[in-house]
């Protein structure tokens, strides 16, 4: 596309850069922010420069935070002796919004994955494991539950932690797989339905 | 969503007031910013406000332009007899993009929709009209092209300008309207097709 403006030109290079967004999207959310007042260009520019500036990551689970610790890591009614281990900050979110997890979190920044050379050196593991041992003392972590994607870097990853956990000591647990709440069978893949079946859950025990 | 970061919250929420963007898109649009490098986020809202800021209208045709007349207009490689008439810049864009119009153009900015209370005067039909009457002294205007969209708001549109247009005594005319090239007829919609044949062109004249 040849641009009447080189201003237009660099906005959209810059959109498009961002994943998900071609330079047809680009062109588009440019022209909205150009019949938009000008102070809303300049908030958007704002939040984005302060949020990649002033953001700080918590120094316990590593997770978003505005502060040296994260709000769930101050909270005192937060269960510690409960670690979920997650990928990324959007399952963070993801559990919080299910209201089922009352125990603090550990955000790994990633999965192992060989192909694109990320190692759990690249990942928070050393930190998960020093933070396990310190906590033994005074505040014991009796659960890690691993709540990775079921992909096989997910899986990859979670069998590396468990094996390290279960060095520490600690029980270790994953969120189940199976199939889907409102699923129907018929149209669950095979691996899935395999595997619900083999990983089944005795009624007399829960 | 309870975002645990003030910070994350606004960039979600300002990015999310684009449109077609809602707050997961945005949430994974910040995340991918955090993951750069910080001048990349910087180089991303400096554009931004520039854009806003810096841009300006061409004078004469109000296309978006970096100085005060824009590339087309100040070319003296482009035909100044014929105009076409677009609803925005995208138009020109496309327009430009099929390398067989080598006039110049005119932005409208938008189309008369009452719905949304667009009348004739929030678009740039006066300066049109001006334009062609102060053209007609040193470079007359011979003919002026209407290229809007063939929706209503388009048509009814073009049929204002057509009516306001012809008072000044110049020639008008609008793209057609037909089949797609490479369409077929079967898919073709009815009123699309049925156009094509009113408005058939007489292969001993061409």
């Amino acid at each position: 596309m040849n641009f009447p403006s080189k201003l237009i030109e660099d906005a959209v290079t810059e959109i498009s850069r961002l994943p998900g967004i071609g330079k047809k999207t680009a062109l588009r959310l440019v022209l909205h922010l150009l019949k938009q007042n000008e102070v809303n260009t300049e908030a958007l520019a704002l939040a984005l420069t302060r949020m990649r500036s002033e953001i700080q990551y918590c120094k316990t689970c590593h997770n978003i935070s505005d502060a040296e610790e994260c709000s769930i890591c101050i909270s005192p009614r937060r269960d510690a002796s409960m670690i979920c281990v997650v990928e990324d900050i959007r399952d963070v979110l993801a559990i919080e919004n299910t209201n089922q997890f009352f125990g603090k979190y550990h955000v790994l920044g990633g999965v192992i994955s060989p192909i694109q050379g990320i190692g759990p050196e690249e990942l928070k593991v050393e930190s998960l494991l020093t933070r396990i041992e310190s906590g033994q003392k005074d505040a014991p972590i009796n659960e890690v539950i691993l709540a990775l994607s079921a992909t096989m870097e997910g899986d990859t990853t979670s069998f590396y932690l468990a094996k390290k956990l279960k060095e520490k000591g600690v029980k270790v647990s994953t969120i189940a797989r199976g199939i889907a709440v409102g699923g129907e069978l018929e149209f669950t893949d095979e691996v899935t339905l395999g595997r619900s079946i083999l990983t089944r859950i005795n009624y007399s025990t829960t």
